[in-house]
């Protein structure tokens, strides 16, 4: 596949330096256990972060599309879109946890080319793309190897997010690894291109979901498909299986199908 | 009760001044995912920070007593009792997640009188004692008003931390609430005494793993106690019921005692 281009990778960062501060803005500020979900600083955030970053998509890039979590979808036929989640992990946010993140893809005809997961509070920013080894702060990270579940610390955000068709893969998993976790949202797929976590398996997510760690993982030597072994694209059902090995991602892929 | 010394508050400060470069030292240095446990970075960063803090301890007052979870009790008959958890929360620790905390606590005959959840990452330390409202960073916290489970966003570290004899404890606390959720360690905790989660429910933990919880959260407003509403001293049975408001802990713990 061709390297994503430069001024892509400039994008995505000045996407990323423009969501900061709207998030910086509002987190940890008093919520009211009675708000009303319109009402929450969350929900501000996540739309003021979102409308900053399609304001600069717009001016340099036209003519490209933008799916965002808040504003919806703008010319998604466009050979390139953008996918943007402001605040991934909004529940963390609102609890004044900083493991919730932005996610920022350009998918290239469906296909997610370049990711970020940003966390505006502890100023981490992993990015990665093809052609562009992934980076932690300008720094290459790398997964880690692991060729056995039993091996392998995984994580999920929460047993809760699965439903009757998912829970029992999610459930044979946390059986074999060597330590299940939850809890910790997009930036449970950073630890993985870090080399700190060797899988993650959700499901349930949406577009802007999950775009982004596509690249930001593979770029770092991991993989990431949907449960049936499958490419993940713009358009895929929402299930994620992302390891750190290959030989890992195989095998958690048996226990996921069952 | 009398409040607790200033020297004693500065002491604290010292200990975790000087546990925090420990830490940040060995967090995500590369593990070996076929390490031995004796030989992790976690092990190794947990016993250098708590032999430092001991070090200061015996200088300071050596008439006091210290329990930590590394190099074990010295001392426990003494009037006063450090309590002393450097890495609370080792697999987040291990898997590059901060989350984790340095805990520690003065014990005056067995009752917590001072508690400290120092975060060495993102360089936040809560502080609370008898007599001195809980801080974080010098900035005064509160709990916040919550009145009833079903607005009560609910924290406990994983739902395997449970047995037989507290899991349908927390299963009729996570059923009620309006956000149960996992994988906080004692930084749940934390974020109760300033305002952003109202209640943690855990089991099975021991005195280095509670002792400092207790003041730093009543100190905030809120109210600890173990799950038959006894209060916490460094002999309890290791259940935490903690919440930021006391009709809600009242709510809680009449649900989790079923």
């Amino acid at each position: 596949m061709t390297a994503c281009p430069d001024h892509f990778i400039a994008l995505a960062h000045a996407l990323a330096d423009a969501a900061r501060p709207v998030i910086r803005q509002y987190f940890r500020t008093p919520v009211d256990v009675d708000d009303k979900a319109d009402a929450s600083p969350v929900t501000i955030a996540d739309r003021e972060a979102e409308a900053a970053m399609r304001v600069l998509i717009k001016a340099r890039f036209p003519e490209h599309g933008i799916f965002g979590e808040e504003h919806g979808r703008e010319n998604c036929d466009a050979e390139y879109v953008w996918v943007l989640d402001p605040i991934d992990g909004t529940k963390a946010f609102i609890t004044g946890k900083p493991s919730f993140g932005t996610l920022i893809a350009l998918c290239k005809d469906g296909v997610p080319i370049l990711g970020v997961i940003d966390q505006a509070i502890t100023n981490e920013r992993w990015i990665g793309g093809v052609g562009h080894p992934t980076t932690l702060n300008g720094v290459p990270v790398r997964t880690r190897p692991c060729d056995a579940l039993a091996k392998a610390y995984a994580y999920t955000t929460g047993p809760e997010y699965f439903d009757d068709a998912t829970r029992p893969g999610w459930d044979r998993i946390a059986a074999r690894v060597k330590l299940p976790r939850y809890g910790c949202d997009c930036y449970a797929y950073a630890l993985v291109a870090t080399g700190f976590v060797d899988l993650v398996a959700e499901a349930g997510l949406k577009p802007y979901d999950y775009c982004a760690l596509v690249p930001v993982i593979e770029n770092a030597g991991g993989k990431v498909t949907d449960w049936q072994g499958r490419a993940v694209t713009i358009d895929s059902p929402g299930t994620i299986c992302a390891a750190g090995d290959a030989r890992l991602h195989a095998l958690a892929l048996e226990v996921l199908r069952g």
